[in-house]
């Protein structure tokens, strides 16, 4: 088994009301690898300039992810990004964007990356991930963020992708924007009317909720005295999300393991969230992770004083 | 058993994407009473006009709500409220705010009212709230709920309100601004420490995060394809919640019963914002409600793969 990602690698600049970094390891594909690495092989597929070093590259490279395609365009310059938060974390400014490498890249997947059983497109370009899809063989499970931009100027080409894959896993405000329903549920029931079978809606603080054919499904946010850096928290849930599918992947649109995979994705992005960038993730240990799914289960149980709906 | 709440009855005019009232029956004490109702019996606090008439008092005395302290003020006019919500209804805007007989109104409890087990302070000026509190004579749960305003302009009583009561239920905006913390766990750790043994977060659409000394639970709102009104959603939570509360009161405080009550408060608050003001929940039965408290334990409910934490 293993799992191919496709997306930014990138230097960030962040403020939050807690500290800020200059010049940290970010990007989607960065945060997806360090969290799903947990459960399976990892291959990044994403361009990087002559700053991203070998100390960038052992990062990327934490729990065996393979960088083998990681392309290093010379003389380029990698992703940069630079945002501010506000006081409660809830709201951000992106203060500067640098293109870089990231302007004129066409993913081509080696060998390797072609065969994955399990592939995840970041947010890019919906044509590159259209390119992306049609280099892959045959994997099992594809799932696709994206986000306000492309809605607004893709439209057509974003479609088209969300009718090929397994999984659309989106801001709640991006699926209502894409979809023009009011109601979460409503967009989620249209998308799964475009293709995919199972709906993410990625709701910040509040957590997230999954939409399927069988039904409805939320998990709050894991609950934490203090946030200090969200940047890379819906990556790190994706990673966590569609690593925990990968390993159970003969099971992999059950209802059981997909509620089970919004945990380790919902545990997973609480980690992000507690230092800036990757760091916390870095040094993550399993052991760790699975402590808060079980407390994620705790937190949300209830014993219902009425006969219970069988599902 | 009996509980009492005290707080505003009102006619609001509602401007939603799917509809308009011009002038229907509203306010929190009507709203919780509806709710509260299929638990207890309940006796409502509340001033009122000559336009309030034996119509809205039959509404208000659904499954035997108590009016007989409903102060009908001579000459007066029902307070009124006019509002309007944005597409996706998280956004509103208040186009009018008419006091009329709530300019002079403090509260005069009766006897029985003065007896009751269980009290809930819907959202009134915090002195006001003060002097009802000195004229109970041993309530066994008191439940608070208050607003920007009075954290703004009142916020000394505010916080001696709070120091009185068993539970504060609070926007999760709210909680921030009166403790200045950032996070929803830290603003509800703190007003633990101010007297409160029970902290309820209400999240809009989000649902609903109890925090109390044993832990934190949280809440999906109960998913539906279309809101039409989310006018009294909160208040109509709180008469679920504080219901549920009253009727299992030899346990109030159980992390058990509480987070039972949660379940409660959120489907009775589904049902509130099908249609508009009271219309959906004055006919609703109890066996619906218990139907989505069941449906909201499956929608929660995840099969860890690890070892459950003992709580």
């Amino acid at each position: 088994m293993s799992i191919t990602v496709v997306g930014s690698l990138a230097f960030d600049a962040v403020k939050t009301p807690f500290g800020e970094r200059e010049r940290m390891l970010g990007g989607a594909a960065t945060h997806f690898a360090l969290a799903a690495s947990f459960f399976d092989t990892v291959r990044v597929v994403g361009p990087v300039g002559d700053d991203f070093g070998p100390a960038e590259l052992e990062v990327l490279g934490t729990r065996g992810t393979d960088v083998a395609d990681v392309e290093h365009v010379s003389g380029g310059r990698t992703f940069f990004w630079r945002g501010e938060y506000g006081w409660d974390l809830n709201s951000r400014e992106t203060l500067a964007t640098e293109l870089g490498v990231f302007e004129h890249f066409e993913p081509e997947l080696s060998a390797a990356s072609r065969e994955c059983d399990v592939l995840f497109l970041a947010n890019i370009q919906p044509q590159l991930q259209l390119h992306v899809l049609e280099q892959v063989s045959s994997p099992r499970f594809v799932a696709l963020d994206s986000m306000n931009l492309w809605i607004d100027i893709a439209r057509d080409d974003l479609l088209e992708v969300i009718s090929r894959v397994d999984c659309l896993i989106l801001n709640d405000a991006e699926l209502r924007q894409l979809t023009g329903k009011p109601s979460l549920v409503g967009a989620a029931r249209q998308v799964l009317g475009l293709g995919p079978s199972v709906v993410v809606a990625k709701q910040g603080e509040y957590g997230a909720a999954l939409v399927t054919a069988e039904g409805f499904f939320a998990l709050p946010a894991y609950p934490l005295e203090q946030v200090i850096d969200p940047t890379g928290a819906g990556d790190t849930f994706a990673g966590g999300f569609v690593g925990h599918i990968a390993r159970q992947l003969e099971h992999a649109t059950s209802d059981r393991v997909l509620r089970q995979a919004m945990a380790y994705g919902t545990a997973l992005a609480s980690y992000n969230v507690e230092e800036f960038g990757t760091e916390r993730v870095h040094r993550l240990g399993f052991e760790e992770v699975q402590a808060r799914v079980a407390e994620l289960q705790h937190m949300t149980h209830f014993e219902s004083d009425v006969a219970v709906a069988s599902p």
